[in-house]
């Protein structure tokens, strides 16, 4: 029997099926569940069982006090799955420290987020937010001809980043007509990118973009990267959009960028601190637009992180390599 | 000489280019221009010397008075261009009833129109108007797993219409991944869409479609065409674009079904009276995004209305059969 740690309501919802789906493959599991009020712990004894952990979606955020403590006393632990795709919070670190393997869901809101983000572009590409400001006031207010936005077709999209949800947005803005430019560490070309950098090319890649997308992990490299010279070099009037990290991006240089007009507008679903604080000018300059750190968000997400779950739990069964393993040091 | 006549922004900003293209082309056109102020008139003689009308861009609404009065007193006129798309308006079956030949630009502003039906789509697939309400009232308010909206990947769209605007809408929905089926009077087969029926199948297509959109000619056939009894076929919480014409929708039905909660939303450009009146519930309905008769605006649509009208005075010169021209009945 293997002791998988999983949380209350995932246990409810998929916990028979997963049991009977993971039986097929071959592991027996033994479901230590989470208890349903947040503020209880588990006891000992079962956190004594756990060899896996599942920090599942309705995990976050109001669960995940409960489940991080309930991995710290699981002194057995070998292997933590989780949800998201992105691990820059230091109780991961702190995971990996103590020799337990870390395996995450990178893929399985790709297509979501790259939707997410490609809204918000064509949002702001094709100049929603003044019919919106028009349909607020019930004012009937259309643009003429002199103050049309400019075609989307041969606009210039540089793209930080193109793992799978970078890579989902390059293949759509290509599709819309966009020349896109990808920056990534490996210069692997993929069909849906018309050029291809290392990243100490993307400074000088700027100037000749209107739309900047960060898609990039949180890393040592990329905190801080996007500060205020780099926002300088990009066209007045260009775009940032950032679905990654708020961390990325030096956010008083991008606010002081939006307030003089160097910069014509962004979408943002990260930012420095979360949640976004009132204060924040973010919340109503003009051409902003602002989601709760929540791009991701699709119905169809939870079944294809069990599905990469239960694929990892094929594999660790057989002592296979796992999918989406990261190491310590990346 | 062939005497045109075009408006005074047009020939303020494209005359001496227009006329030097036409001349190497073999048509030497005689220029005549509609006064600066729209409540002026153009003068008979000037008017008599008419053989061609172009309706620019620059017109539309202000000076279409304007341009319709001195296409009246042009009793020579044999040709009139129009930049838009739908000549469903009465003024179009008088210049036919006269016998002026008639051609629009249809096909130039198909890509923005289908961009900004498919951004309307994308904003409330991404279940965006929660988001806007939150930015408004400087809320971090995210979707739980619990509330997420479904994917798009597999949803039915079921687009009327498959001209130059139903196409491309087509195909980029292809592209995110839903079904989609088409529905128009010639059965031909295009790429981008996975079912193909003629008009009498329409209304057993509703049931199993997530959105409908509109994207045919005001005709005797499409008024009123989509009535109460085809909104309810639809299934709940289905949404409906209309990029077309207000009057191809029974408006009272279609507001009863989103205020009944039938429809799950709706994106408009267009509506059974325009401007939209101000005490129209559909303004602040949730879910219902309105643009005002806009959806089209692209700064590169001038040119391209240019180029087809000048391959049409080419074609002219030449006797050859006009582009997009448009039959007394069709």
């Amino acid at each position: 029997m293997t002791g998988l740690l999983v949380s209350h309501r995932f246990n409810a919802r998929f916990g028979k099926d997963f049991v009977a789906t993971a039986r097929r493959d071959g592991v027996e599991l033994d479901l230590l569940v989470l208890p349903p009020d947040c503020g209880a712990r588990i006891d000992d004894m079962a956190a004594a069982r756990a060899e896996i952990a599942y920090f599942s979606f309705d995990l976050f955020p109001e669960f995940s006090r409960q489940f991080f403590s309930a991995t710290r006393k699981a002194s057995g632990l070998k292997w933590l799955h989780v949800f998201n795709a992105g691990v820059d919070h230091p109780v991961y670190a702190t995971i990996l420290e103590r020799g337990v393997r870390l395996t995450t869901s990178s893929g399985s809101t790709a297509e979501p987020i790259a939707q997410t983000a490609i809204t918000g572009m064509l949002y702001l590409a094709r100049n929603f937010p003044r019919w919106t400001a028009g349909q607020r006031n019930r004012r009937w207010d259309p643009m003429r001809s002199t103050d049309f936005p400019r075609d989307l077709r041969g606009q210039v999209m540089l793209i930080y980043g193109l793992g799978s949800i970078g890579g989902e947005i390059a293949r759509l803005a290509h599709l819309l007509g966009l020349h896109v430019i990808g920056v990534r560490r490996k210069a692997v070309k993929t069909g849906s990118v018309d050029e291809i950098h290392a990243p100490d090319k993307f400074p000088a890649l700027l100037p000749k973009s209107d739309w900047l997308v960060l898609a990039c992990p949180l890393s040592e490299e990329t905190r801080g990267m996007v500060d205020a010279s780099l926002l300088a070099k990009l066209p007045r009037g260009a775009r940032v959009i950032n679905i990654s990290r708020g961390e990325v991006v030096d956010e008083p240089a991008l606010i002081a960028a939006l307030q003089s007009g160097h910069l014509g507008g962004a979408y943002l679903d990260v930012f420095a601190q979360e949640p976004l604080p009132a204060g924040s000018p973010l919340w109503d300059l003009p051409n902003v637009v602002v989601t709760p750190h929540n791009s991701a968000a699709s119905a169809g997400n939870e079944a294809r992180v069990n599905a990469i779950f239960l694929d990892n739990l094929r594999r660790w069964k057989r002592n296979e390599p796992l999918v989406n393993e990261v190491n310590k040091r990346q």
